[in-house]
């Protein structure tokens, strides 16, 4: 039998139940899991603020995983393969795409390029159920169904180094990509979670002339510096006229040429375009959950500025596949793993759910073999 | 002596005065009016909505003349050339940038590549003083300074047809290019004023699929349709939630893929990202002066819609040239000259600028020859 | 029985074999032909000139039918549905696209976002065997098997229409796509085959300031000129100085700001690349088959002028899809079927390719049902 | 008296002469040189293979000096100030972009958007007299003229440090900058010279994944591996076949998603088209004089690639100004000041040169204070 937490309904408490060791599709891959994240997401799980969410789940939705059984193989195209095309072996330590199941048939995936908006995809750990099987991460073993996009992790990226990015990697990814910056540039990042500490690294990755961290608590502050920020401000000590007064300074009076906006609240979206400079970028990927609405002056904050706002939701498997790339080569630079707060056994998620929901904690790890 | 149009100050009458010819400085030009548009901006001009403006000013910013006289040339650098290098002639029939004195060398002009951010940009009718020249185009003559961008109209381009676009040509197709529309696209333009209809145009001139107008009052609908617009949406006869699912059912309902605002009014702005698809573009052109704070909901209008926004100010010296010869180009297929709702001599420019307030004319000219 | 037209090897004559109705798999779809194209790479497939063909196939890789059955359709993931998600109805005028079979999971479908590279792709009428079905277009019905891309006809786009574009519309469409047309450009197109046609339609489409087409013999010129090219220039008459001084003479001796092109020749690109101004954009998209090697200057050629080339591989359905809204919408200004020199029934397919192989029509049609 | 190395002619020995100096000009700048580099443009300088070089000239196109004197300040507009408008100070450290007089008003500069072809460009050291004054940098003191744009060095870039990557710098900032590398991109540089080195090194700030250095002699290979690259190929020992092989080995058989030439040899491009993947990307910034053509097949390394190539010419001052920000930022990281292999006085500026055109340096400064 395998043990696996269940989040039966919001706000009930996580439940380890056990479940079987499941029949193999072909081209259904069956991880042994060595670790999976706690993120705001699963907070936000628990609290009932996402829509669509087929309670009983097992969360989890960025994992690592040792390959331990590979499905029949009859057709060639039966063969689980990873994202590069080679065969999967049974002892490899891989991670995966969440999102399963993107069409690739619709209008937004064929005409609209825009994979992260098709209407079939699902998310392991979050629009999966626990009813039909062992498919989110907080479990001691995650079955892939045929089709899941399987990364591989290269030797020299340790599985807790990647986790501790999370599905902050990948996002803060997604999101600095956008943001296209370029060699020399100031960033703003507003928010100093785990998307805002990956889109602080990923800037300086992307040749930032100065990076500055708007957020807080401390302690997620610090790592901001530890992981190269310039300069920080935290956003408990500070009014909005002079964080804007800050970020002046520090630009000659222009503003940031990029902000990435990481925090979701509402409020931060028009102080995140005053933060900007005349025909700078503003790119909004925080805004996870319904939280309200914001107000703006459209000649002030938009039109005069010539300011262009790209919201970014959702990652693709290139995400999460350059994201592996970037850690494993920059990883002397970075040291990852001291993002990583704490890891809890499968017994313990409930409490590493609490302390992810009160920011205690930078990331927090869910770790079945403890 | 020649005559022109002075505006003394906000909401005072408009008066006709004589000036004294120009003595010309080397690689100045003297232009002989043939005509200068009335457009939205003369009127706020005159209701002193504007900041920065030195009162007294000769209006009318963008015009087109023929050459009269040539600055004496001394040195190769003097002689006043067009913007492909060609020495002008006199006699010739040209049009030239409103903006003038674009600096070339601070931060926004040469690492920020936003020219139309410069801080230095002076602009013809609107923020040169009639103290210091003929510098607006309602008058007999206009003066151009050394420097200043002119555009030749070839042959085939009637002066009065590409008046017909005014200002608000090089500003829809400044806007329209920041749309990136594709082929095939639906494209809606949010306003039917002179910008608005030239972006319904130049959408046809991308190859759009479909071009949604959305605006008043019906003699702009009407010429919306005339010229080309797939459909109109009465802004005075429906509500916010008619407009939209107008839109949504004429895409199945995914929403425009990109939408051009040309209103002015602050609501507008949250309303067209709604009207926007999921992954689509939105750009914002309309918001020339401070007309309020406008309230929108950041998670479902922007980051889940992973949508893309551009405010887009002002135009350089290119968007005219590209208008001129995109002008010339399309001229059988649109007839630019039915926008001309009226011609106005010098001394009746205070009916134009009353009837270009009140919206009872599509486009006014002021001919100083009438 | 079914008759469809039979190519069995290189060199062959085509042969009209019967084949059995098909049993239809869930999902997939009989279309009835209304018509296909022959068109250059048909010629090719007959002289042997691509590799991996599975010979015999049944040619015809762009054509039009009438659903005239659609499989069992058990769960909701097995209906037939067009590209926007409507289910398909029998009795439907649709085309689709001719790859099948884009795996969604490689590194190109996913890492590198080039769809046209997926080595899963099979092409109907090419890379697929008359052993396995009715997978061609020169046919009285095409098995549409479940995956394949389908985009309806709307009303105001008739078949003919349609074909008259065939696949060198998509094929020109995703090259001026990738040529990023600014409005009031000079184009030259390079070939005045179907593809170039079609490109020189599409800059108009763009807003070309002016399109200047490079090719013939005279009777694609004429059509050239009937479309709306601004010039033509003829190939068989002028030497490459005479072409480069006659387009530097068009654009104040700048050169062209975005050449495409489409000849198949490999001399044409180094002469491309001379044609095409300093900074401008240079699209190779006609160099289909290997025909040799060409010589160019890395400095003077590309280097020095800032040259950008991109090289254009195939399309996916958004082109077919673009390509089919473009078409209906734009249909009143550019009378398609005027393109269609001939229409040929199965058993004159032979013909059809041999007069398409020496260039002495425009388009041919296969049309089963003459 | 100044003194400054003076070029006579193409073979001729270097003379260093005595100049008066300078009465400045409002807008004027005396720098006092703290250093100079030499280039590979200073080799070809001296062999005569640039055209259009009015000898006698003082080479040295990009320095470092300190503030010596200002120009007579009468109106505001005459003032000198540095890229980001603030004005400048006696003592100041600066460097200043080599290229003057770019116009501002030509089709290149307005309406191409593409100032590095602006055929007003002069270039200091290369295109402006010895008989115009201190127009180089190989000189005790160098005159900026008014309008020359003007970069401080902030006070963490040492000025020997900003120097060691010399002209460059801002090259290959450009060259990566069109490069367009995503996060986790492997990118292969061909040439191991200043330009190669620096364009390894920004690679690294893009994020990429796995830099691969082409080139020779050792020891510029061994200041790739110092500076980062994941792996070199000497050009030396290795066939064009078996760095094809070695580059698709370290890509899973597709090759690079980006190719920086920086070579100055023909026959580099086409192997750079082949060591790219498909659907990737190719910048060749290294064909700076003409060495002489190339070959290629545009079925096999162009159109069927999807390729796409971009040349790169000249820099302008954001590209200088992006490149001070980047050393300075990054210079803990890596160690500029190691690429300079040797310091020459003025009258060792004959040594200097035969070196860099030896390639016995990896970097060569002269320092006059020497």
């Amino acid at each position: 039998m395998i043990s696996a937490v269940v989040m039966t309904a919001p706000d009930a408490p996580l439940e380890v139940r056990a479940f079987e060791r499941p029949e193999l599709e072909p081209g259904g891959v069956l991880l042994r899991t060595l670790g999976s994240e706690v993120c705001g997401t699963d907070a936000h799980l628990w609290k009932g603020q996402l829509a669509g969410v087929p309670y009983p789940i097992i969360p989890g939705h960025v994992s690592v995983g040792q390959v331990a059984e590979l499905g029949p193989a009859g057709a060639t195209a039966d063969v689980a393969r990873d994202v590069s095309g080679a065969p999967l072996q049974v002892g490899q330590i891989v991670t995966f795409l969440d999102v399963y199941g993107t069409c690739g048939r619709c209008w937004y995936c064929t005409v609209g390029h825009a994979t992260t908006r098709c209407p079939s995809r699902k998310v392991y750990g979050v629009t999966l159920s626990a009813d039909d099987g062992l498919l989110g991460g907080w479990s001691e073993y995650i079955y892939l169904r045929p089709g899941v996009h399987v990364v591989p992790l290269p030797a020299e990226l340790d599985w807790r180094a990647f986790l501790a990015g999370g599905c902050g990697m990948p996002t803060a990814l997604h999101a600095v990509t956008l943001g296209e910056i370029a060699f020399g540039d100031t960033v703003v990042v507003q928010g100093a979670g785990p998307v805002g500490l990956c889109a602080a690294v990923l800037a300086q990755l992307r040749g930032a002339g100065s990076v500055i961290v708007v957020g807080g608590p401390e302690v997620r502050l610090d790592a901001a510096t530890r992981f190269g920020a310039d300069a920080v401000i935290d956003i408990g000590s500070t009014t909005p006229q002079e964080r804007l007064a800050a970020v002046r300074d520090a630009t000659q009076g222009r503003g940031a040429d990029v902000t990435i906006e990481a925090t979701g609240a509402p409020g931060a979206v028009p102080e995140g375009m005053r933060l900007t400079r005349d025909a700078g970028r503003y790119v909004v990927v925080g805004q996870y959950t319904d939280a309200g609405d914001a107000t703006f002056n459209p000649h002030l904050d938009l039109n005069q500025k010539h300011l262009e706002i790209r919201g970014c939701w959702g990652s693709d498997v290139g995400h999460v596949y350059r994201s592996v790339q970037v850690m494993a080569r920059y990883g002397r630079q970075f040291p990852w793993t001291e993002l990583i707060s704490r890891e809890y056994g499968l017994d313990s998620a409930q409490a590493a759910l609490e302390d992810v929901a009160a920011q205690r904690v930078v990331k927090a790890l869910i770790v079945p073999a403890r």
